[in-house]
């Protein structure tokens, strides 16, 4: 039994924190909502976020960061983006009064505005301070709603050192979830984080009724430049893009109508503007933002991204979707593996 | 005006000659059957293969070898894989009378019964011995009916000669098919061949109801054991796989209803035997006479590929899909990229 502390506790959270103490460990989840954390506890379900579910009744919630990681061998942080860095702090505080090193888990799928660091670079600078080995970053096809359920599931876990990335593939695995090991963290970490900005181009084709053999064009050529800004920008390795962070997760996103990126692309390709759609989805629309923070690393190291380009030209530069599919189907000739 | 020899004139044969005559080229179809050659010549359709379609009226058809290669620069091979090795013999028989060394163009998706040799080896053995730079394979999510409504489409095309990839890139791009060239010629080979096993399997997940999840990480690790035969049974590289012939070909097979191989391995999830899905499917189920290949060649080189093997057991050796699904999540732990 290993005791695990997950901060986080909407859909995905509760959903992995309560798989875990399935799988024979003794969970806490932390949040900042106290209703939530009382809902589990009291009721074991977080009605919130997952409908017609339960929490594992012997997973207890708190808003108490120092509670959650007493002697926790395991930190896994499943917070948004923009959350990981202020608590990413407080753990470092916390960590450091006690000099405990438990290993961190990052579920955390995005890039810091700004900074343009992945989650585990946070993590690196944060926590552990020019140390990656006690990090492991989990992504994949993966939706809480389908974990919830039982749905088979395969997911990568990546740490640049082995034994710890085996560490967790042992203590998550069950028999409907299977993680993979992997030793391009970051790697792992880039395709989850850039995957939403392709989704709301598949979106946009759909939207203006192009076919199947279209959206695989799309999704193929959104890997190629995905794996372009992994290897150029992030150093990650090329090959990790064909697996389940990368071209895994990107499927899921592209071909499921529950993804609001793609809902959105959706209502861009049918004519609607970027304002109508945000005020509409009623959720945020991460690709939308991610768009930004993609097309200023590609332009800071001219990497050749012309979907991800396209994108942000059609969301913030107001340019014509049918002109801008016409530009990229007469750009020049191009070799297929151009990393 | 290049002048083209297209052999085969089914759906995908009639489209991709038509389309080359489009792009100002002078075609001529060649097929067995005197019926759609006559059609094709005399009303510019092709009414068994595609309904309310029409061919470029300048798009020539004939079952006159001779005359279809008369002065072609440019040999376009359509046809099913079963007919490759003969028709070969032929068209190397009528080249040798003249002297001419037209490039050829394999289009056709398949490894040989028997032989197990990819459509490029057997031309290379028939036609041009031990000179594969003549040959060019194109392959990727292309379905004849969408290229024919002209919807965006990305096919990459590959020689082991890079300017012969140019040629064809160069000739056969038009502003809704782009070509992307790659230097691998049998890997953009094997993705095509051994998809339709993965599209079985796709089809039972479904067959069972299972989710999205689920279907994405079939498809990734689809994709992986693809890539493993690839690399060591063909000589393949590995990069090839996330590319147009690998996962764009695979995400169109494994999600479209229209798939032959998905409905057949979903009737079989659903319980149906695989006498009674082939005898009620009323064509061809490639990829239940490909599995039977790939099982061999797993087994003659020991290349671990759980899930073709598991469709092996599942069609051939009447192994309950329950109890291989359980097998297959319950294998040891494995790191994700595993040549």
């Amino acid at each position: 039994m290993t005791k695990i502390a997950v901060l986080g506790d909407g859909s995905w959270g509760s959903v992995l924190g309560s798989m875990l103490q399935d799988n024979g460990n003794e969970v806490t989840l932390y949040g900042n909502n106290e209703s939530v954390n009382q809902e589990i506890n009291a009721h074991h379900t977080n009605s919130h976020y997952m409908k017609n579910w339960k929490v594992n009744p012997n997973t207890k919630a708190t808003g108490d960061l120092e509670k959650a990681l007493d002697g926790a061998e395991l930190v896994v942080f499943v917070l948004p983006t923009k959350a990981i860095r202020s608590v990413s702090k407080n753990v470092h505080k916390v960590l450091a009064q006690t000099g405990a090193t438990p290993l961190l888990v990052t579920a955390t799928k995005g890039i810091e505005p700004g900074s343009k660091k992945l989650v585990s670079e946070i993590l690196t600078e944060e926590i552990y301070p020019n140390n990656t080995d006690r990090i492991v970053a989990i992504s994949g096809p993966s939706h809480a709603e389908n974990v919830a359920q039982k749905d088979l599931t395969a997911i990568a876990c990546a740490s640049t050192n082995v034994d710890n990335a085996k560490k967790i593939q042992k203590l998550f695995s069950n028999d409907y979830v299977r993680f993979y090991t992997n030793d391009d963290l970051v790697g792992v970490e880039v395709g989850g984080a850039v995957k939403n900005v392709i989704a709301i181009a598949a979106g946009i084709l759909v939207g203006k009724h192009y076919g199947d053999d279209a959206k695989a064009a799309l999704m193929t050529r959104g890997l190629a430049e995905i794996t372009r800004l992994g290897v150029n920008y992030f150093g990650a390795k090329p090959m990790t893009f064909s697996g389940l962070a990368g071209i895994g997760d990107l499927i899921v996103t592209c071909t499921s109508v529950n993804s609001r990126n793609w809902r959105a692309g959706k209502q861009i390709g049918e004519g609607k503007t970027l304002d109508y759609v945000l005020k509409n989805m009623g959720q945020v629309v991460e690709g939308a933002t991610t768009v930004k923070a993609v097309h200023e690393l590609a332009q800071e190291k001219n990497i050749d991204m012309p979907i991800s380009e396209a994108v942000y030209r059609v969301l913030y530069k107001n340019t014509n979707v049918d002109e801008e599919i016409k530009e990229m189907m007469g750009r020049s000739p191009k070799p297929e593996i151009r990393l």
